[in-house]
């Protein structure tokens, strides 16, 4: 089994009202000086896969397939 | 302006029900040797503050006021 991370993120330029949300309650909050807050989504995937090549190739697959919208958002993918 | 991530991760033991979902669906996709799953969220955070140990304070206050739940998360922050 390898432990890989998947790491899916907004483009630039696309919404992120979860982020705008958060930074409008720090504020609210009391903090001061925060500048744009952006959320970033990780999966943890356990694969059975001992070829690493072969482990992020079906990893780059699942975000094609499931994990990320390739319109909106970009992702990496890496074995920890 | 320091750039810095606040990693919030579920405790072992609590319920991912997303990650769950994950798993099944990849699997019905037909993605085989699929282990567990499991979402982790991302805050990037802008912060204005030159001071990296007190920028590190600021952080995990945010995370015991508002991004992190203590009785089911784990979370670590970084400047980036």
């Amino acid at each position: 089994m390898v432990d890989a991370e998947v790491r899916v993120e907004l483009k630039k330029g696309v919404a992120d009202p979860e982020g705008k949300n958060v930074e409008k309650t720090l504020s609210l909050l009391g903090f001061e000086g925060i500048g744009a807050v952006s959320t970033i989504k990780i999966y943890h995937v356990q694969l059975d896969e001992p070829n690493e090549r072969r482990a992020l190739e079906t990893l780059e697959d699942m975000c094609e397939k499931l994990l990320a919208n390739p319109v909106i958002h970009n992702y990496s993918v890496k074995i920890l």
